[in-house]
Order: structure tokens, then sequence, then C-alpha cells
């Protein structure tokens, strides 16, 4: 059992070659029981994104604050607020945000692979 | 794949004995090829209220709009934009919204009951 807020959770930054501007947060996983599936939560500030990558496992993705855009299929698409977005495994994509303002967005995946 | 807007998915609204002022939207699954977890959005208006009931599945849930409450363990926990609640599989829970706004939340379950 566990009601919090997501903000209460300390960001985990993420800077690499592949990842700019990114602050993960694992919401929900298996410290918490939850043995289905994974709630993780992305800040992505302004100019940042996510690896351009494919792997096995789906993302189900849900834009809580902010615009962002997603790749897939070769196509960039707009995302704002209320967005959904499935990936399914093995299709390359990528998160970016072109905007001045921050981009928040629930991405969440089955148990397995690394939680964050 | 898909990219949508959980708002261009016609709502199913949910009244009997048990749901009050509850508009759900299936967002992801098992047509999307989502085999592991579901994503689901909940639309409660003032006075609404879900079951007061158990079952064996988890729920990740986490509050995109408005407020509302959570019984979780014979206690209602406040509930407001970015939190997070995780019900673990056979604890008894609700929800219900005591405002004179709409509360919006997801509320993810794994592959197996009834998406909706």
């Amino acid at each position: 059992m566990k009601h919090i807020n997501y903000k209460d959770i300390p960001p985990i930054q993420m800077e690499n070659d592949q990842v700019k501007h990114v602050a993960g947060r694992l919401l929900i996983g298996k410290e918490d029981g939850a043995s289905n599936f994974t709630m993780r939560c992305f800040e992505m500030g302004p100019g940042g994104h996510t690896p351009r990558h494919t792997h096995e496992w789906e993302h189900e993705v849900f834009v809580h604050q902010g615009h962002g855009q997603v790749l897939l299929d070769d196509t960039w698409h707009d995302m704002s607020p209320g967005s959904v977005v499935f990936v399914p495994g093995n299709v390359e994509h990528q998160f970016r945000n072109p905007t001045d303002s921050t981009l928040t967005f629930l991405c969440l995946i089955p148990s397995g692979p690394p939680e964050l």
C-alpha cells in the first residue's frame, strides 16, 4: 500500500551522450510489491531528450504536464497534457522537449527490465 | 503503436448502486497489443465514488487533475494532482470525490481482469 505525491520522491538526474535534461522517479515498483508492472515519472527540461533506441519491452505513456514530442516509425508526433502513447516492444522511439518549459510524463513498463 | 489524447476516446458512463458519477476510458489495452498491463482513465464528478471492494489484482493510480480521496485500510487519504497510489491485490479500497470539481485519474491493472 502506498500513497504519496510523485514530487515527494527525490528525482534521479540522467545526463549522458544519449540522455539530456531528464530527471526520473520510480513511483511504484517491486519494493512496493508491484510484481507485474512499474510506474515511473520523467521530467524533461527544455531541449531535453531520451535515447533513440529499441528494446523488447513496451511503454505505456501518459503526459501529465507540458508539451513534447515522441518519435515513432521515423515520425515525430506532438504530445500535450493528456496525451497517451503506446510504444510496443521492438519499436524504435525517442522522446524530446523542444519547448521552453518542463515536460512531465508517466512511462510504465512491465516488470523485468531495470525499473529506472 | 498509438498516440492519442485521452479525451479523444468516448467515455463510458458508469452508474449503479456501487458506482456514482464515474466515466471510464480504456486508454491502452489488448486491442493495442498491450499484453502485460492495461491503462484506464476515470473522470469522477462531484459526489462520485467507486465501489468499496476487494479483488485479487493490484491498482497503480496517478491523479492527473482534481482532488479526491482513496480508502485504504479503513482510512481515507487525500489525493491531489500528482498523487500516486498503489493498491495491492486483496486490499479493500474505494475512491470518492467530495469536492465540487471533476477528479481525473489513471488506474492501471495487470492484464487478465476486465479491462474497464
